[in-house]
């Protein structure tokens, strides 16, 4: 079997030995005759992956006793909603730096719940860049700050957070994990799985204990963070494979040194492919503006509609998948999470290096 | 390798056929080079996957045309808050036969909506039966009347569904296809996979379209079944491998002979256990009136708590998993789901033979 070079923008790659080590067990999870999806969510093997993958989490991200980590389901589209229900108060403001489309989207469903307000946006430039921090303006009354850290559409990145004196919340969904944080900057974080952490069906939340004390009563059981909290994330039934597989990741993590040796890999593969982009004298036109490039997805696009095709056509021929860019921006993209290997990328600039000499 | 005897109540056993399929094609998909949870949602790959879930589904429980069915998340506690908050009116009023901690739960959930009646229930006898169809009654401005078909603790289960005239919503997580049904007496149907249909993860939502008329605007875009209707479930990303093993769980169920096939061979399976419970002389006391009795879940007794844990210590030692009731009604419980073959029922019920003779 050949691995395909996968580049796709959520879901995404895995890393081999954690689809290997599954493979092994999954019609025998350690001697119990079952598959780890058979297993009961309240039995004492099931608990032993859901509390090591809760605490591998805590463990890789520092993050401080003053916040929790739970897991839901939704995906970061339900996260829209339910972070301005359980944290925008009557009377206060839910402000928004803009920063591409899943920022909208989040700003569209808190516009469902309370009142909102734009601190700072990047929509005008289509979103090319991340605003800087003198930028932000927030509002009177402000419930939290909401960004997106990295954006997979437009290929754009926060590569230093807002210092503000307010509650800030991050859909870091496309890059938990990639980099080192100060966990403790944010009161909320949340991230469905699908790029860096397992295969899509789970959602992290992190969040600052203190929030907890603001969620108004009567909210649905399941929308509301006090149920994930006060029942380990046990309240129903989770998903339980998902969560094995998030397990798996961390533990891959953990064994290739943790992330800061993610993150210098990531800068690593993230170098290579930017490379040729800038080598090729605007053959290639990154999306991004320089300072506001994502190591996440590298966005660009060829001179004409006619050289992107083919660009496409020649690449899913040699092995390269999930190429094209979101329909928002064209032609391409690449999405280099933390399992896609550093071979691929370098096999993809070699391909764009071949390409660019034979087509420019 | 030995398989358990697998009763968990949910998650649950899974036909082996289906692991082994998944096992071997774990790491590459259709010689795609990536695993399935690695494919794009927008690949045609997972499209096919997503697709022939739904198209099975339809097959198999022959889903009229007027219905449409959705894959959602969060599982049925989520669809306890969502069946409300979609169909729930102003000035209408939500009906609920109680027939177990389940229909306590969908309930409870709907107040926080607006009004609600208690059509039926049967709390006072400790949910031993389900209420019969003559002692139902409706309040005025019915929104929808809804019920929990099967009810996994009380081991209890409507054999003959309510043909009122009035919208019927039906809790079906422990019994969807493990008999036929007439989907069209029903206004919408939701199950949460992990009984009979795949691993957790994955919320299906069989709809009547014109219930879609009535979705009030503004609620939250993912709590809002026009999402996935207009959609095809994809939205945003939906938890792509639990669709994928739904989709091989139906299909072991086509290759069973379907859904009829599947029931007769459920009554077998849970007759075997039943003449286990009464030719016990009373050792093993059933929590269920006979005529209530559920097809799925098996609830039972023993003389005193001793005994129960003998009883339970020795199961485990022989490799039968699962059988401990759960708190509200104590004792034991045998889940009897689709994939547990007949081999297990065949197994529990000599020993439960033999725990009676030797201490009766």
């Amino acid at each position: 079997m050949k691995r395909a070079y996968n580049f796709n923008a959520g879901p995404s790659a895995l890393p081999l030995s954690v689809l290997e080590r599954a493979q092994a067990e999954l019609l025998n999870f350690q001697n119990t005759g079952m598959s780890v999806m058979e297993l009961s969510h309240r039995s004492k093997e099931y608990d032993a992956v859901h509390n090591s993958a809760k605490e591998r989490l805590k463990r890789l991200m520092n993050i401080p006793d003053t916040h929790d980590v739970l897991f839901l389901q939704g995906g970061a589209s339900l996260q829209f909603s339910m972070v301005p229900m359980n944290l925008l108060g009557k009377d206060q403001v839910a402000n928004y730096v803009l920063t591409g489309t899943w920022s909208e989207k989040a700003l569209k469903e808190a516009k469902k719940i309370g009142q909102t307000h734009i601190a700072a946006s990047s929509k005008e430039a289509n979103y090319t860049y991340i605003p800087k921090l003198e930028d932000i303006h927030l509002s009177e009354n402000v419930a939290y700050l909401h960004i997106t850290s990295n954006n997979t559409i437009f290929g754009t990145q926060w590569h230093e957070f807002p210092d503000v004196p307010v509650d800030l919340v991050a859909d870091m969904s496309s890059d938990i994990l990639s980099r080192e944080i100060n966990v403790g900057q944010f009161a909320l974080i949340y991230a469905g799985a699908q790029k860096n952490l397992g295969p899509s069906g789970v959602t992290v939340v992190i969040i600052r204990n203190d929030l907890l004390e603001r969620i108004p009563d009567n909210l649905p059981t399941m929308l509301d963070y006090r149920t994930y909290s006060s029942s380990n994330s046990l309240y129903n039934t989770p998903p339980t494979f998902a969560i094995y597989m998030l397990s798996l990741v961390l533990e891959w993590v953990e064994e290739e040194g943790g992330v800061k040796t993610i993150e210098a890999r990531n800068q690593e593969k993230a170098a290579i492919v930017y490379e040729a982009i800038d080598a090729s004298n605007g053959f290639y036109a990154p999306h991004a503006e320089k300072e506001s490039r994502s190591l996440m997805n590298v966005t660009f696009t060829l001179p004409n509609e006619e050289l992107t095709k083919k660009f496409l056509a020649e690449a899913k021929e040699k092995g390269f998948v999930g190429l094209a860019g979101h329909r928002s921006v064209g032609g391409c993209r690449a999405s280099i999470y933390n399992a896609v290997p550093l071979e691929a990328c370098e096999a993809l600039a070699a391909f764009m290096h071949d390409f660019y000499r034979r087509f420019a």
